[in-house]
């Protein structure tokens, strides 16, 4: 299989804080590492170059999980990796994504609230329980979990290097590294 | 030189009608052939994909034509061409993206506006130029041609079939192809 040449999109899913950035930089490094062309997505990124003026009500983040799947969409057919770390909390929108892409892995990144709230590295779950931020997934705003996720991690409960570890294993496991 | 993992951007920049999709959708086709991996951006599919909801403002069509020259510099830095028809028609706008970019085309595709309103194919100049299109660019709105364009196609004076010979051997020129 001529490996080098199949692109794919790795989209991690989870609320903010749950480690998705993370570990989705190292999975990234490590792909690049392995000689592969990769472009990470990023939230903020993605926010800054394609989706400046949307905001949180459910329609815009659907817009913007749609340009991302877009995005994915181009490189993945031109055999590039496109690694995505978005909340995307909505299943509708992110099952619309994987229909329209080759090969879409979802890994669905899960931290239980009390701990997000207590390691609350922004400060924004003090502020959202505060009831100050209107539209914060998973205190204020909806988040819907990914029914059958190709790799459910438990930050809360494993190390990152674990968790980068399990991505590898299922991308290998699909003959895609 | 490794000519079939150099990506590029090939911008086509000109009014409504001068003729920048046809063009840009045979020398993709051309491409293909030569084996390429491409990608073809056209004013459509971007407003659909991208940019839904922004209007024709100069800050709107500005946002535009950056949101399409993020997505060039991530197809391009991977190997990949991309092909992008857009009427773009702000000067500063262009020179952002092509700033941003490591091989970046310029085309302007231009045609006497007595010519596009008698071709008309979509009926817009005539609505235009009842006052009834208020940011039609080239009637109600402005149009900035490029200063120095890599290549200035005179669509009125030419066959579709030449210019994009004149394209290719621009590309030829720079090892591109």
């Amino acid at each position: 299989m001529d490996v080098d040449n199949s692109g794919f999109t790795l989209w991690l899913t989870g609320l903010s804080g749950s480690g998705k950035s993370t570990i989705s930089h190292l999975v990234a490094e490590r792909l690049r590492c392995a000689r592969r062309r990769v472009e990470l997505l990023d939230g903020d990124v993605v926010r800054t170059n394609l989706s400046q003026g949307l905001g949180f009500t459910k329609e815009d983040r659907d817009t913007n999980v749609r340009r991302i799947g877009f995005v994915c969409e181009l490189l993945s057919r031109n055999g590039v990796i496109a690694v995505v770390a978005a909340i995307s909390p909505y299943r509708a929108a992110r099952e619309e994504v994987k229909a329209r892409i080759g090969t879409f892995i979802e890994v669905y990144v899960e931290c239980p609230l009390d701990v997000l709230a207590e390691r609350d590295v922004k400060g924004l779950y003090k502020q959202a329980m505060a009831g100050l931020l209107p539209h914060f997934t998973g205190v204020s705003d909806p988040y819907e979990p990914p029914e059958k996720p190709d790799l459910w991690i438990r930050s809360d409960q494993e190390s990152v290097e674990h968790s980068v570890e399990r991505v590898w294993t299922i991308l290998k496991d699909r003959d895609l590294v």
